[in-house]
């Protein structure tokens, strides 16, 4: 379509000409501490959605609202001016991660700074960076042309990072604003650098606390020591029962739903261009370890995790203090695959980990978050049209691929609003997400509104 | 004699009418925050060690000095007006273990408060309050009669809670000058309320660090999750090998030195009067625990141990961070009995974890602390002197016990000065040694300072 394409070529020109202005915004956006783990930062996270609103009344999206949840609020926009086209509802986060451990940044989290064509800062990736990519896509063409090509909408939360607790009970509530043929989504990574990626499975995640609590108060070493049972020890033991030597995580039933990888699928993942001595010289380990059987690409993205996430017990500062602790405490989660349901797993683990728990020690056990794992259709048009819009931005075919980390969100589109979701990633998995030196290339920054403002005309019926 | 006994009187008299004042001294000496362990607090401590010095030379001790080391200082005195009488030196130590978590204070650590019978500070039992007991027992003759029994010499060292570093080289230098018969020490423990002893065996310690490293970044738990060691799950894996759940320590040869508790010395032990029962709800535990085929009693001073200290890694705030955790680590010590010994342990305790570490990740193993066990001989006329001292300032027979805790000098004076070592503790098992809390029961500090006093005239020949 001729009037299409000038529409798309006036769009690119626009980002083109304006990288400088989105590069600016980005960067205010980022100085904003949108921590919404930490409830110290609540007012910054509220500033942040007001941010965001901000810019999207200013490029010309309408009935823009910041709506209340029971926590953290979500932004709305839309724009439906293109009747008989097709409508997406894109979804991003504008809230982080914590920063700690905040003196292993080389630069603040919260001061953007460019080095070796990258944007360093907390957020820079995961999700800011790539949530700001389609806000300045959808302004190009509505600051050129003054219309999309398609109906658009957004929601933009402030809870990913804690396990989006309020976003389904919205999502079910205003199930008929939202309603879209298709959800878009970019939260995640490209294969490699150069090497755009469609996802097209993320895994689930559930997040647990356990807690033991030995006797009434820290005890002398000396005077108590090896006749009362020592909670740190208990708890050691306790997780060693976990998983094997091979990494096989010995729950009982945990794997019971995980459907099987089938050899097509394997097959495809063995041909990705993945470099494994790269990734440990990247990781600076000397081995990789996962469970027996399985690839490393297997593992990050096609099976399930039970991972430690952080201890604590006891004396832990400088120097020897010889105390037998009162009390010792660890952080778990597990990353999901279809079919495994967040609840069940929790129910396996705490089984487990209550049983193995002897009476010398109280135990409690928390649960702090939990969503579903996803798969999305490879046939979908809007899937295709993605494929042709990075093939275009980035003048290669992107691969296909499992995502390894978690957009709870997903399942809920898919349950709520029947639409599958195409999930685009802009960044690279060394961005040190929820690590100190978060970063973007802002080659994939601006690489990500050309592709987006592609697509969002292929996806305009023709 | 009827001189002595006028002498003993008049101290006793003297020290009972001056109660008020010495506990204000008391509370003075408490109130200085010399944590050894600290560097902030090297000042502290040093003020401290003046504070001791200026009160020895206030109540006519002579040679006062405070001694540098390369640590942290000792102070000295002595008093040598009793020739043909025997030389006792009394050993104590003025610096105190760190108050974290301070928040489970009820009162400030460094703020002495009287509750309950009980004086509440860091340092009211371990070890300001009994080395204090010495102090004003002394004064008590010196400000009466002008002179003491026996010849008397103090060491009050301020690097005990760090592992008594530079005292062994210090005693050495020094041997001709801290010669004695004998020497005593309060830093321990009566059996129990109303129950003195006197100790005859002491633990040893040795005290070590282990770091794990993993990936050289804290990663993304979904990203990663999975395909690289976790190294708070192989620190797990690596601490469930040192025992097994029996108690029973697993690291190769650690058994080896260890002297059998010989029967009459069982029996002896089974006769004390000690409520199991009320230990488990002292310390709000269901069941004790600790290696099999052995009483608590045993457990707790005739057998060694393996003990975790403290452990941390990974993400340890509020609220659920999904990150895979670069570094992982632990504080972890032995209580040692004859006739282990530090540096050996330390060998096979390296050598068990650096075996069981896999190559996934990076181990390093720090020691930080070694110290001797000790044993006294039962018929010295100065463990005769001290069972009649206790029996006449408590009105009961002391029992014999063995003690848990460690105090590295015992060894070092017995080597290096030939000199036996008469343990009398004044603090409670319940007194939270190296814990919120700390206290020292009020009736044991004033019976301690009649003890002495009665003590100083038993040692003298008749």
């Amino acid at each position: 379509m001729a009037s299409s394409n000038n529409a798309r070529e006036s769009a690119l020109t626009f980002a083109r000409s304006e990288q400088g202005r989105c590069l600016d915004e980005l960067k205010a956006f980022l100085r904003i501490p949108s921590v919404s783990t930490e409830s110290r930062h609540a007012a910054d996270v509220r500033h942040c959605a007001e941010f965001v609103a901000a810019d999207l009344r200013r490029m010309g999206m309408q009935r823009v609202e910041v709506m209340p949840t029971g926590g953290h609020p979500s932004v709305y926009a839309e724009w439906l001016g293109a009747p008989g086209q097709p409508t997406a509802l894109v979804y991003g986060h504008y809230d982080v991660q914590p920063v700690d451990p905040e003196n292993l940044w080389t630069t603040p989290p919260f001061e953007p700074s460019e080095r070796e064509g990258y944007l360093y800062a907390r957020g820079s990736s995961d999700d800011k960076g790539q949530t700001h990519i389609h806000l300045k896509a959808a302004e190009a063409y509505l600051k050129t042309v003054g219309r999309l090509p398609i109906n658009l909408k957004f929601i933009i939360e402030g809870e990913e990072e804690v396990g989006s607790e309020h976003l389904p009970a919205l999502i079910r509530a205003e199930r008929e604003r939202l309603r879209a043929d298709f959800v878009v989504i970019s939260d995640g990574a490209m294969f490699d650098r150069g090497v755009p990626a469609i996802c097209y499975a993320l895994r689930g995640l559930a997040y647990w606390q356990i807690d033991l609590v030995g006797p009434n108060a820290d005890l002398h070493s000396g005077v108590y020591g090896g006749s009362v049972a020592n909670p740190i020890e208990v708890l050691a033991h306790m997780l060693a029962t976990l998983k094997d030597d091979q990494g096989r995580i010995l729950v009982p039933g945990f794997y019971d739903d995980v459907r099987d990888i089938d050899p097509a699928e394997r097959a495809q993942l063995a041909r990705l261009p993945f470099d494994e001595e790269k990734f440990k010289r990247d990781l600076g380990v000397e081995e990789v370890f996962g469970e027996a059987g399985y690839t490393t690409l297997e593992r990050r993205g096609a099976r399930p995790t039970l991972e430690l996430n952080g201890i604590w017990g006891g004396f832990t500062g400088e120097g020897s203090k010889t105390v037998l602790p009162s009390r010792a405490s660890a952080k778990l989660s597990s990353r999901l695959v279809p079919n495994q349901d967040p609840d069940r797993i929790g129910d396996l683990v705490e089984a487990h980990l209550r049983k193995v728990c002897p009476p010398t020690v109280k135990i409690s056990f928390t649960r702090m978050a939990g969503a579903h794992p996803a798969l999305t259709p490879l046939d979908h048009p809007a899937v295709k049209a993605a494929e042709r819009a990075l093939q275009q931005a980035f003048g290669k075919q992107p691969v296909y691929e499992r995502e390894g980390g978690t957009i709870p969100v997903v399942a809920t589109f898919a349950r709520e609003l029947g639409a599958p979701t195409v999930l685009l990633g802009f960044g690279l998995n060394d961005d040190h997400l929820h690590a100190p030196n978060e970063r973007f290339l802002l080659e994939n920054y601006f690489g990500g509104i050309r592709t987006v403002i592609a697509l969002l005309d292929e996806l305009a019926k023709q």
